[in-house]
């Protein structure tokens, strides 16, 4: 087993109320199908060691235990109040709570903002006593939490055992069915449970960290419904991510499934596709099945990580071998490419029928003789292109299926199994068809701290996700922090004139910000009468030309009639800005029309669109992808959270599917990738300099061969200006 | 519990060797690690019926029956014959077999073509001996079989029970893992299973017919590395499927595992995209992940196939709810919309916090009242807006969980349910998270067979199985077989020019043929001469002319500078057609150039695609897609086998991911959908009429609100001419 990787030092203030010395049970009771009966129960079986204070005024004792009347009425000095009692009586609980000195509060009552208005107003009431008094609030709305190396157990939940997996999730019933998948299998042990409910107070990034600190935690794994301060949460899975796992499984990836969710815990679920990359830019591992959760958790806790994804597959049947093969491609993941002498190495102990071309198929080779399957995983993972072995078929069934005779050398070959995964830094994931019935081998393996994987499909997840891990770790550990540029006063200015005129910014302003950053933007002139427009014919010489109407109330130039293109000559100018002036007054009587941009038609090549949003969850994201129907239709876009570093801005270019076409289709040259990672990171580096710019959009970006050119640009600036503007009385 | 739906009429020879009546095992062993022990064991042990004929010169007695030390003195009468025996030893076996009047052999050996060459030979030597002694060949390279209902067991698997599952499967460990799964779920049990092997003589076809004929099997589920006779497979499923269902996994889904499967059986893989698409179109349920076959061959044997798509889900925890609705959309399914009646019978029984939208949660109504869930379901089963019911959360366990005194209410509840699946004609699929620990109400579910899957992920590909066969049958039921269209003699000779002449057809022989059959192609007019090129202008007036090359010799037209478009007026053709005749002599000195087409400009539209080919495993096969990238980049088409039922034609056109854009996107108005269907229809019965046509291309094929055009069309012609052609031997 490896060891747990490290943890971030202590600062989470959670410390305190997850591992308390006393606990008030509010609403505590005798009766068995209530909360607080359960939570009674599970504290006394457990055999929690704090000071137990059942708050009822109708009982004088429960399970034994003294009780009071009220929370005032308490002796001790209890650090957390567990609250039974309905949603009506939680603020008025919580104020006495504080009084009391009680440091945090798990509230399971729903019927808070989940529910609509009414809660909503219930809930801050609730907040603001929480604030008033310092106390801090777990739920509402949750499942309550337990602290398994603490012997604090506030669900009661029967046959979970202590372990190592950190558990932060948005479903009850998906913690139960976490625990009842791992009483099943029988190895894995939780460490701290938290149901943060609808995250009032405590949300999933405060979890996190504590998880991150926490010595008894493992890998962190997280159900996601909807975060409230995902800027946050990205930061502090940076920080942990870093020190050990984080699985997170998030709901809605569907619009179906964000309704549901956003019904139930009132949370925003916000796009999935662009939370997946942003919590994998953070090095979170994302699985999207609910099934994959455990699987998962449990390898990332207990393997090496993968130093990439070049897989050794060895089977004792080629039909598996197949269908690993089709998994870990379909995965992303590469079967490695054996040396020779790696095939010589196998061509020795193995029947001369047997392949030795990855995917290993003994074939027959080992009927007589299993252990001869650790013998082929060694000398695979000593092969350097490999970076992952992965043991596919029967191994623990041979002296189920062939002659009992066959068990010592099963437990021979475990033993063979678990001494390589000390000796090796590569990991080993195993799939045995006989895991659902746990024959000793296997059973032995589980012990040493090796998983045995009952789904070839689960233990791709599995490699997936050791390799991800370690290449992140590697890019995460090699990169330096891109350096941020400062805004620059004049350009700075265009925001300020901008803001003061109610608008945003105008085409050719949007243009001047990307040049004055270094952006490539095609030279173009602003033509307002028929001198300026001669000036720009006289400039621009023969060369056709595009011509594109400026106004702050136009929006959708082409609608409007707004753009013509391949001009050439002044005649041809001259009737195209008339016709575009005539056709967008008629489109908009009322359009301020400053004049028409004229610039030289783009070179050919591919169009690229770049966008930047602050999303209320995320913040300011970028996003990428190829124009036209790649977004509208296809969706095949990647996100980043904003800044990014250069493996972010070269990783968004590698991900969308249609990048075949930057590397070059039907006899096109591959497409300048450099510049345009270059362009990301301006970009980047523009939205964190101008804290006024709240949307942009590049569309199109035409990429060549040699660099790229922004052809249209789009700035939305903040309505409200920064405290320090100092024209700010200027704006309604 | 579902009756069986039915079963073909016994028409295959493979019952008397599938279920024979006495059995030779040849290479019958005392050595516990050999097969030849384990098959004697298997049958003995299980109480086979008939004869068991143990053959092995060296011994008296196996296991204590009477051994002969070769085929021919065995005194009774044995059908099959097991050999166990060395590759080299099989095609003499075989000869002494067939004289011995056993009428089929299992062979288990490798060795043969899997290995190459000279294996290739040895299976050709076998297949002779077997054809002229008249014996049929299961294998080589095979697992074996077993036929429970008839207590033979030749794999002498232990703990696999008789029940109604029959397996082909190409990999003996998919087999096993099957089994074990089985062993594990407690409640499939198995009829026939065949290894095919190589299918060297018997094939998936032949076993598929066995298994829709046989009266012990409900649903056939089959593990595929590659069909030998792909379209007589489908002839087959279609058959089958119309009298129980068939669940195929198909491996091969990238070319990984391609090489992987080839390497392993030496069976063509063929594009697994179109294997899917085609199985499909013949009823078949396909799995795309190997962990789903058995939950899909159990839910499919055992429910109700469902009417459609829409699920009504039942919860008990809004996280489940949420994970339920994103699975069901992400597979097509939809979440039905309950009708207001629905609503309010679900209010009258729940508490007011439920939500009675779907996926209808039930938060906290049924904690002290599981068996309300079933209510529940009796509710939402009753609405005519709902095809399916599926229930989520931790039914079974809330006497763990919450209270033993439950127990009864979940027995009622689990009660309520069998009865409810007897009265309803709507499929129950049922997910409890405390399926791995099987409660006592999920057991007496299980036992009245109603199956309890423990994954979400899994119950809803079984809701989507059982949807998807409910369409199939509802619409194979409801369709006629298309017309087919006989030869026109005038465009027969077409063709037999192009053998004669040892070319395809031109471009304009190929629109000839699709428009003597009524389809769309723009009139254009062959020009071989400056007349001819006065007259087309003539004829064709002012509209903006295409112009192409007309040669034998040039496929890529626009390569070789053989396409100009947008011509307008005399001169400009003239100029064009030098332009082409210049450019494409240089580009082939040696190309016979006929002439240039002339034609209209095409009307805007989207540009779709058509092609035909006539696959080596399914035969003629169409393929659909929209232009350019959707097809080179993202490999977005769809595949039917010929002849296409307007079911067919219809759904090939909804399944492409990008048909959004036939909708009409940025403000197009949508194509017309009802000629595209007629065009696909056109050409499936234009490739039945003329067996010469190899290959067809109509690409691109513009569609518009109203009708379509098509703009090139290429007939690759077969090589060689079928029997009655007269000018035969004109062809080299």
């Amino acid at each position: 087993m490896n060891p747990i990787e490290g943890h971030l030092p202590t600062r989470s203030p959670l410390h305190d109320i997850l591992a308390p010395r006393g606990i008030a049970v509010i609403g505590a009771s005798a009766d068995p199908t209530k909360r607080g009966y359960k939570a009674m129960v599970g504290l006394v079986k457990d055999g929690y060691r704090g000071d137990i204070y059942p708050v009822n005024p109708k009982a004088d004792r429960i399970l034994g235990i003294e009780a009071w009347p009220s929370v005032t009425a308490i002796p001790g000095n209890p650090e957390l109040a567990l609250i039974c009692t309905p949603a009506a009586t939680v603020p008025g609980l919580i104020a006495e709570c504080g009084r009391r000195g009680i440091k945090g509060a798990v509230i399971l009552a729903s019927g808070f903002a989940e529910i609509g208005s009414e809660g909503a107003e219930l809930e801050r009431d609730m907040m603001a006593k929480a604030r008033a008094h310092g106390v801090r609030i777990i739920g509402p709305n949750t499942s309550g939490l337990f602290n398994l190396h603490h012997r604090i157990n506030l669900l009661a939940l029967d046959n979970v055992k202590p372990g190592d997996v950190g558990i932060v999730s948005q479903s009850g019933n998906m913690l139960l069915s976490l625990a009842l998948e791992a009483q099943h299998n029988g190895h894995v042990g939780f460490s701290t449970y938290v149901g943060p409910g609808n995250q009032s107070d405590i949300g999933f990034n405060d979890y996190l960290r504590y998880l991150g600190e926490d010595e008894h935690t493992r890998v962190a794994t997280l159900y996601v419904e909807g975060f409230r301060d995902g800027r946050k949460f990205l930061e502090v899975a940076r920080e942990v991510t870093a020190m050990k796992p984080v699985v997170v499984y998030k709901s809605g990836s569907t619009e179906q499934g964000q309704k549901a969710a956003s019904s139930h815990t009132g949370a925003l679920a916000g796009s999935y596709a662009m939370t997946v990359d942003l919590l994998k830019q953070s090095g979170v591992s994302v699985v999207h099945q609910s099934d994959e959760i455990l699987p998962v958790a449990e390898g990332l806790g207990l393997l090496q990580k993968a130093r990439g994804k070049r897989v050794a597959v060895i089977s004792d049947g080629g039909g598996q071998a197949t269908i690993a093969s089709d998994r870990l491609t379909e995965a992303g993941l590469e079967l490695a490419e054996l040396s020779e002498a790696t095939r010589a190495r196998l061509r020795d102990v193995l029947f001369p029928q047997a392949s030795t071309v990855n995917p290993v198929d003994v074939a027959g080779s080992t009927d007589a003789n299993p252990s001869l399957l650790a013998t082929c995983m060694e000398i695979v993972a000593a092969d350097d292109s490999v970076d992952s072995v992965f043991l596919v078929g029967m191994f623990g069934g041979y002296s189920i299926r062939f002659a009992e005779s066959l068990l010592g050398d099963e437990m021979r070959g475990a033993e063979s199994m678990v001494d390589l995964s000390h000796a090796t830094d590569k990991p080993l994931v195993i799939y045995s068809l006989y895991a659902p019935i746990k024959p000793p081998a296997l059973r032995r393996l589980h012990e040493a701290g090796l998983p045995v994987y009952d789904s070839i499909e689960h233990s791709v997840r599995v490699l997936a996700a050791l390799g991800e891990r370690g290449l992140y770790l590697a890019q995460n550990h090699r990169q330096s922090r891109e350096m941020p540029v400062a805004a620059k006063p004049e350009l700075a200015e265009l925001f300020h004139r901008a803001q003061a005129e109610g608008r945003d910014l105008y085409e050719y302003e949007a243009k001047e910000l990307l040049r004055g950053h270094g952006v490539a933007v095609p030279e173009e002139r602003l033509v307002r009468n028929e001198a300026e427009l001669t000036e720009a014919v006289r400039h621009f010489g023969a060369a056709p030309l595009a011509m594109k109407v400026v106004s702050r109330d136009i929006l959708h130039k082409s609608d409007a009639g707004g753009v013509k293109l391949d001009l050439v000559g002044e005649a041809a100018l001259r009737e195209a800005r008339e016709a575009i002036l005539t056709s967008c007054r008629a489109y908009d009587p009322d359009a301020a029309i400053e004049g028409v941009l004229v610039a030289p038609m783009a070179k050919k090549g591919v169009e690229v669109i770049l966008g930047v949003i602050r999303d209320p969850i995320f913040g300011p994201v970028l996003m990428f992808g190829l124009g036209g129907i790649f977004v509208e239709i296809l969706e095949d876009v990647a996100f980043r959270s904003i800044p990014l570093s250069r493996h972010d801005a070269e990783s968004m270019v590698e991900q969308i599917k249609a990048k075949k076409i930057l590397g070059g289709v039907r006899g096109e040259a591959p497409v300048d990738k450099e510049a345009l990672v270059e362009l990301l990171l301006t970009v980047s580096r523009i939205v964190e300099a101008y804290p006024q710019l709240v949307e942009l959009d590049l569309n199109p970006v035409i990429v060549g061969a040699d660099g790229y050119a922004v052809v249209d640009a789009r700035v939305i600036v903040a309505r409200d200006l920064p405290a320090n503007a100092s024209d700010k009385e200027a704006i309604a």
